[in-house]
């Protein structure tokens, strides 16, 4: 069993951002040489999400007004979690909707996906550099 | 290590359906002569779930009445996504809150569940043939 | 491949709770040897949740009273799943928003976590005794 661990920076210009990372694992699967397996892939913070859906923007900005009526950030002292120097609780609310991590499968050196599928990372307290963890194991 | 990918497909007769796939997939655990590992059970499509919970109608029922209210389906014109010709835009959001996938642990050539754990196909725009991802990677 | 596959159990005092399992899982890990591969943690009961957040009692209390307001307990006689015997619907809706499993990745045997990633059991139907199961397999 091989196994690869990588590391994606990240550090958004807002707030709440959703960036397509497909492309950027696919390579790391590449130079991974790992043929079959599997691939997870991980936020490392708690405000942050890493999840599988649509590449459409539309969708996006619907996600977004979505999550912010199901956790809302302001006003920001309706969470305990602020009562000090935070004001992101919502986005520790928000990343349990989307998720922390996905697991993708690895076939014949692809990532093994359907026609639609496309890995984002969802940023919900950005402005600060954040990592996503990538790990494959396999042969 | 070895590895196997299978698919399952599906084609429901109502946009919204859960079925029960435990069985399918300990087949696929069962004929693959992996005896320890971990098996990735995977909708390929994004407004389509795989989760784990309990085989019960009425609960079923209430999942999907829940959905409706967290993620409505009408009025379609709520959702930029739907701004063209789609009108799915609700099963991408029901999608995130009933997960992509699940990882399961492979213990003596069985599925390592509890009690009443049981595999389902959420499926949340239907009508149309779908897939789902199955890999097993182990010894 | 090695893989190692171990329980943890729980009877919570409290109907939800919440309980930090992160230092048992890498207990877990050290014991087994296994120095690079994957760790899956997940509820072998489906009306909890293995989540990965922050360790912030403020926090958790945020998180169970959004929980409840996404998916109330009371009264239990708005779900169909509590027609009979069961009061307990509510919990398998919360178990899907805040998850069933993570998966985390091992690198030179260590829970390889960013700062502020902690492990926790989410009881949402407790004072009974119920499992997690951890398996881990890799090198």
């Amino acid at each position: 069993m091989e196994s690869v661990r990588e590391y994606l920076w990240f550090e958004t210009d807002k707030r709440v951002e959703m960036i397509n990372i497909t492309r950027r694992i696919q390579e790391l699967v590449n130079d991974s040489g790992i043929e079959e397996g599997i691939c997870l892939i991980n936020s490392m913070h708690i405000t942050a999400s890493v999840f599988i859906n649509d590449a459409e923007s539309g969708l996006h900005k619907d996600f977004k007004e979505w999550l912010e009526e199901l956790a809302p950030h302001e006003p920001t002292s309706q969470y305990l979690h602020n009562r000090g120097v935070e004001d992101n609780a919502d986005a520790h609310l928000k990343r349990q909707i989307m998720g922390r991590e996905v697991v993708v499968a690895i076939t014949e050196g692809e990532l093994d996906f359907g026609p639609w599928e496309q890995i984002f990372y969802g940023e919900f307290d950005g402005q600060r550099r954040k990592r996503v963890l990538v790990k494959i194991i396999g042969e």
